[in-house]
């Protein structure tokens, strides 16, 4: 069975074995000729997968009613596969949703990585720096790299700590807000976890 | 005494009596022929300006002895005008500093309402919204518009106020963030009578 994610920037394969990523300008989706199930959050190619009737997307048998219906699917999907948690997918967005006792209790949305440099750098070519992830939480800054890592990383992960709930890191970055939360649990293929027990519940949906 | 204070984006000038702007794209240095003391954090205007024998930088006359030496003028001018404070600089960048009991205690760099905005729309045309200054900051959001006015500002507001200390709000965007630390004060006019202070201390360095 092969799983899709779609996102911003790549298409995400995960074919039960291995996954990997397809950029989305030069992919070429009739390249695939068996089914895929997929997710899709990126407006620009929605349109065009419609009329493949190979692609099947899993969004109408996610299960909406708990959530907000202009949630992303990939959010939504992954919500729902949880009772209690905070789930950071940090991916060209770092999007943030939490669980409690199984009800969505809602979620924000934060720039990823590589969009948040650029956007310092485009601010100022004095604030183009790499993040530091080794950064001390309780420490405000006395140079100008690390005045713009807790800039962008002090805040929110105190945020997301506030939740008090299990943290769950997933996405292209996730690993790499890991040093920011020890004790999260890092699970790159959770999209695809997630997938797969909405196939499972309602059947092969093909 | 013409005074000004060049940022990213624009000189800002106070005579004593108005405070105007003028773009750092637009502006011709050569139609002022007054003495004028500026504070610069522009890269590519500090050097122009070093050859024009009428503009005089402050820099020099700025006390860092308690401060780290790559600190923007702008913020060191500023910290040292407080005893106990967090001073919210709301321009193209916002810096955050902190002062107790009259010793720096670091700061922090987050990215300015304009490039926050477009930093979300080149993530996805999805993302593209105005943020919400209304925003309640106990309540994640439950819609996209909320999702990204919650995770830009909520975060950041709730840094600023742990440090339970006076809030100053200042810079061209100051005014807005005023809805979300109702006990702050607004001062547009801060980085002027910071500068002013300097030059008194130090008797007019000409």
């Amino acid at each position: 069975m092969l799983l899709c994610d779609i996102g911003n920037t790549s298409f995400h394969f995960y074919d039960g074995v291995t996954h990997y990523k397809e950029s989305v300008s030069t992919f070429d989706i009739d390249n695939v000729t068996q089914t895929v199930y997929y997710i899709c959050v990126n407006p620009n190619v929605i349109d065009v997968l419609t009329c493949k009737t190979n692609w099947i997307d899993l969004k109408p048998f996610v299960d909406y009613s708990k959530l907000y219906s202009t949630l992303g699917v990939d959010r939504a999907i992954i919500s729902s596969y949880f009772e209690n948690a905070v789930v950071v997918d940090a991916g060209s967005a770092i999007t943030v949703d939490v669980m409690r006792q199984g009800e969505y209790q809602g979620g924000f949305i934060y720039p990823g990585v590589y969009h948040m440099r650029q956007c310092y750098a485009n601010i100022s070519s004095k604030l183009d720096y790499e993040f530091s992830f080794e950064l001390d939480l309780d420490k405000i800054a006395f140079n100008s790299k690390d005045a713009i890592s807790y800039g962008y990383l002090a805040p929110f992960v105190k945020e997301v700590k506030a939740y008090d709930l299990p943290i769950i890191l997933t996405g292209g970055d996730g690993v790499k807000f890991k040093q920011l939360f020890k004790e999260a649990r890092v699970d790159e293929l959770l999209i695809f976890k997630a997938m797969k027990k909405v196939i499972d519940v309602n059947g092969s949906p093909a």
